[in-house]
């Protein structure tokens, strides 16, 4: 089983979920999330932006205008950190101490390069397949100019953590025959029914694809 | 009406969608986000890390373990980055550079202090909230040995920006009539049934307020 190396987030983190570094499972929180939030360093102060992503491989692919500062620092190779998160119910515990969470995170540290050519093209198709899988090839293909006003950053991802909380409340032995109640309040993310743009050319139905994404939920 | 002052975000920030500094659309994107995510500077090193989170007014609580770096760091008064985001659906443009989401998110800029006795225990009080409503005054209280295990972070937020999406997709006015499908996948996020813990005391029911947190729903 590949293994991501330990990144000095795990030495960070304070609480005792368990942790994991196997690919598989990081990379199947990284893809069920919907976006990342990437964390980067500009004159010596911390951002945090939220990002649609796509992924391939041990590579994190991200987007946005040429103009943006964010695209243009993070393509030149500075130390970005990536969180991924699902959130999957509230965990409520007799005591507050232990009432909690179960979720299931990715913390990634990597740098990130600007893409050029295919590659960018490639770049924007992971994107695109994280959104729908298959619409890449279905919608209209980007013109030159398109390409042109966005910029790519394919982030390498060298350090991954992920984070997994499960199950129950765990409650202290001597507060189980307490008069509190205990338990999880799982949280569901669905589609609602597809909103179609007012102005489709008559007979536009809707693409298997996407009501293939719409069933497969997450 | 109340605003924040706009941070260096807000100049960072690659897309065109419209953003907001009144202290209602910001506290209400901050309350609606079940968990925030952090972002500090270590070792020159740009960290993210999710975390549960309350607020009162211009204030948000964090809280963790004792021997957390990021709690004891983020009480020290150095800078911090907190973002909370909401996706509520999936934008498909007839063309891939059209396509995107609507979101609702708040990057925040403060810095951190470490809260100590009746603050501590008003933070942690706030956070308690923000998972349900009523719950601290229904849960067993903290003992003074919890409390002592535990770092509560006030961050007074100075500079906040909201960015939210609404609506379809904007596609170029010459691929109106072409061959594709455009539209909005809207997200739900809701909870399912309460899974209460086996190990309940007989008699023991839901409370009100953990039904009404779930009817409630987002």
């Amino acid at each position: 089983m590949e293994k991501y190396e330990q990144g000095p987030h795990s030495k960070v983190r304070r609480l005792p979920e368990r942790a994991h570094y196997d690919e598989e499972t990081i990379h199947s929180i990284i893809d069920s999330a919907l976006i990342c939030h990437v964390g980067f360093i500009q004159g010596g102060r911390p951002f945090v932006i939220p990002c649609i992503h796509g992924r391939g491989g041990r590579t994190v692919y991200l987007h946005g205008a040429k103009a943006s500062r964010l695209l243009g620092e993070a393509g030149s190779g500075m130390g970005l950190c990536l969180a991924f998160t699902s959130v999957d119910g509230i965990v409520l515990a007799r005591s507050s101490f232990h009432s909690s969470m179960n979720y299931r995170s990715v913390v990634a540290f990597g740098s990130g390069r600007k893409l050029e050519g295919t590659d960018k093209v490639e770049g924007l198709k992971a994107i695109s397949d994280s959104l729908v899988q298959g619409r890449w090839e279905e919608a209209r293909e980007p013109t030159e100019k398109e390409l042109l006003s966005t910029s790519v950053v394919a982030v390498d991802i060298d350090q991954a953590t992920a984070k997994i909380r499960t199950g129950g409340a765990n409650d202290d032995e001597e507060d189980l025959n307490g008069p509190w109640w205990a338990g999880v309040l799982p949280l569901e993310r669905r589609f609602l029914e597809p909103v179609p743009s007012e102005d489709l050319k008559a007979g536009v139905g809707i693409p298997k694809n996407v009501s293939d994404r719409i069933e497969g939920g997450f």
